[in-house]
């Protein structure tokens, strides 16, 4: 997959906002590594590391979560004044969050009661159909609620970036340098050190962070779902 | 299944909110035992013994049950200040037995009407739709019934930890201390007396509670529904 | 299938409630038989015997058969200040009458015409699903005039309970004594005469009331519909 | 299949009804028979019979089917102040036939359009869905069509019916008292012409009127829908 | 299949009004016969014969082809002051043009835009479902649209018809002398002009007329969709 | 397929209409080749060709494609004052890619959120529902910004061509003579400079052109969706 110098950079600002989100927001996992070497169906990756095993999760983390996703539209609009498909699987993503928040961990306004039931196919176990239980206004409700929660995200992703705007060019400017960055080298660019001259990484040969990687899951990444077709009858 | 300190901490909490809600209403289950020793998708359990077999439930009985159910999330908010995905299994269990209430039992202001109509699937005899048999109109007044049991079922939990701040903390307490209580040793550290010195439990063998536990349904437990993958691209 | 002495209890006047509304209502079927004897899914039935075979029902017909089914809840109501889900199956078929009067038989204030079609499972020549052809408008009507016959009966049977209080305790004390009133009996106690002594019934050997049981179709009875856990996660 | 004498007299009367509303209204097929002995599911029929084959069906005609439907009803209200299920298939067919009146053939006041597309099981060539292809608006109107011609037909059958009273009443005696009627013979009874004796009518051995039968479809007739148990839980 | 005279006479006029708005609107394709001889399902076929193989169709060519198809429900109206179940095919054809027109086409005030999705069985290849992908209230002005379209094409053929009715008794009645025009006829019917005497057409054998046929889509012709029963229970 | 002249001039100003909006707006893939030889489907294409391989779209280069695709509809409305069904693969496309904008790119007014689910047939990885999971009144803002994207690409095109009328028509009638133009010769023909003399075009062999189509999907093309049969019954 090669990529135009355009998406390279649309690409850096996009993951340096995913990645300054989520090294600013309390309640956030440490910063892992932030990468524009696309792999699979992703253009670039932030990953972080959680600090141990999660079994249940916290208003405050999902709503972390939220803005670490959002992070990466918001550097778009904000620095390149732009606004790409590349963000479509962070707002599924957000949005199905969101969503379940509020319908299923009764985390919003509306209280703790779950709205939807889930239908199971019989033969295969694997939910394929959210029944609908309830009335219309109710469903004006729970949109409303989704709705703040993405607002909030939002809203926290831009405060947090127009607040660091030397930082987030600087790690977006690094990241098209160097391709990759772990936590020390982030952390060094956020803070404005210099960072020491870029070794040359050694050929890949699954070692070293491929393990790691076992561990992480990595993100699907940027689904366009549009293939523009060059033709118009 | 390991938990971290903080999760104990939480898991403590809310069984702990399970716990005195089930020991201070009225038409409640008496008590049998409260854990936090992980089993199965559960964090923690706390378990009621019924005084006879049931073959009806009288509304007391239910709202009891609803209040219960509430008393996890409850103490998370009120002794913690957080709110978990911990409590989305409780959350779904009440909103479905207040759904059935209102639309089954003819328990609401809606009156002795039974609304919806099952559609059973009939090589499997499985039900697998709610089929939806009444006008929006309706649906707005079933909504409105079954967010008033879940509310005042909520409002029961919230008046009755709050007015039992220190037991609550003292089972807490006791709990990440000593993982399990029976119901003797509940009702104590309720009456705030002193708890004999622990015994240390010998190893298991599948026998003594594990018998009572094929007798006691045990419930599936906490299901976060999420997992936040650590990468955002 | 052993009950509790409050479900025995409960059961009494539940059946009392039935029987003393068949009794006193116009057009009502004669009493055949109360029982608080447990039978399949059924803690007690109530058992009428037609005078003769009928091949159409008038509207007061079904209006009475309404007023009976309603007179199970009324009575813990009226007389034990409970409501049970014991009542979930009489007010699910009241409902599906009280629908059909409506939708099929066009006896409401909606006129001669008739709402919804039937889907048949073509393989199996069963009934499917009720396939909804009318505007929302219409389902507000429709939901109206069911609520409007469901609530004439339960008035119906509150306005006969109320009016006859001593006779139902005695209905219902009788049938904690001796579990099973025939008709004569149910007479008796209704008008406040002596029943004579209880003989011991024969062991039962399939003989006797067995075969007119074959005549008369068994409710099917109480399904609470829920089994809550005794444990709280 | 054995009827009451009750169920007799009301069968007589609603098939009086069905009778004279047809002898007298216009655009009328001619009647053939009037009979009130059951034959399959149906208590009584009225037959006509068809001056010619039609193809198509004018509005005229249409409307006067629907007042013959009605027809009987009409008498059991008028004549009997009762309301019976045994018109509920009069009902049925006649809604399903104003609304193809008014979604089909565009003779209502919405105009010569078509509402609701066609959904035919592939495989079995047989229609299992109407699939809505309109808004609720216009199901609004929809609904306020079918139900003026519903209400129109019952009116035409109420002034038809109050304004022939004595006929009618001598209609629904003379089939309480000959079971069957011809056509020449239902003039003679509707003009108060005294009936020759009746002739005893010679067994049936698949002659005569069987061969007429075949040209004709039977009415699937009165299916009360609802068989209400005799025992009540 | 044989048709009374009184259908015949429908016949004439209905295809009579099919072929002069045809014969006098702008962008018609040319007449190339009437007939009132049934075949298949239809009593009468009004064809046309395109000027050249169309790929594409203007909205004025579609409009005039609305305006055709509600010819027959108009000269019923107009002349013969009946309404029949035979312009229901007419009437479903152009209900679904008007529709193609808002929806697929773009043709009308809603603007260059498309509504619903087509659902495609897998297997067979064969449209089954038009899934639904707007709000109600885009649903009301599709309906509007669809509406104006069908009401324009209606009121197109009613002041075509009013303002020649001569032509259109003229055209009926040499169907019903000749039960075949071809499009010379039409022209001097309409005209005014006498007809050579009529030549008896020789026996059909499958030659001449019907060799055009391959190219003409004949169309699916009347289909009442009721067939009244005689009889009425 | 053989075309008409009325159809091969309604293409030739339908292809000019998109080309002349794709050469004229900004952030659009330059132009390669039009045609109106009819290919497949399709009864001219415009074609244009990407500058690189794009993993992600801007906002900008979406507007634009939609506004190019509105460029045919729009030509013929403007120069030949006529609508046809030829646009209304291009209409399906764009109100499919706006749509695609709202509901899953989050490039609306209504913000970085997405709307609906995708639900897959399982044994066929095959998309078969767009299931909706929002309320009425969320469905309707969607419509709405829908039909913005619509209108403001539409707009953009009526002010590309209108503001440049003579060149449109040079290019029309470029294709009307030569059937084909490359990306120079329309450059030529919009700064209205002569064209050299047509060359004979060697014939067809599936070389030159053929190889470059391997890269550039063609489009599906005209599909009008009707066939308006000659003859109404």
């Amino acid at each position: 997959m090669l990529l135009s110098d355009e998406e390279k950079k649309v690409t850096a600002y996009h993951e340096a906002g995913h990645a300054l989100v989520a090294a600013l927001r309390e309640h956030s996992d440490p910063l892992h590594k932030v990468t524009i070497i696309p792999r699979g169906m992703a253009l670039g990756v932030t990953m972080q590391l959680p600090i141990d095993d999660k079994h249940t999760y916290t208003r405050d983390y999902l709503e972390t979560r939220l803005a670490i996703m959002m992070g990466g539209r918001v550097a778009e609009e904000l620095f390149l004044n732009t606004m790409t498909t590349g963000a479509g699987n962070d707002i599924e993503q957000a949005t199905e969050l969101a969503r379940k928040m509020v319908c299923e961990f009764g985390m919003s306004k509306l209280g703790p009661i779950t709205f939807g039931k889930k239908e199971e196919q019989i033969f295969l176990g694997r939910e394929i159909n959210q029944h609908r239980d309830f009335s219309e206004a109710t469903a004006v409700h729970i949109d409303e609620e989704v709705r703040r929660f993405a607002d909030e995200a939002y809203q926290s992703a831009v405060a947090i970036l127009s607040g660091k705007r030397e930082a987030l060019i600087r790690i977006a400017q690094a990241l098209l340098e160097r391709e990759v960055l772990d936590a020390a080298e982030i952390k060094a660019v956020i803070e404005g050190r210099e960072l020491p001259a870029k070794v040359p990484t050694p050929p890949r040969t699954g070692g070293g962070d491929e393990e790691l990687q076992k561990v992480l899951k990595p993100e699907p990444g940027r689904q366009p779902g549009i293939q523009p077709a060059p033709g118009t009858a």
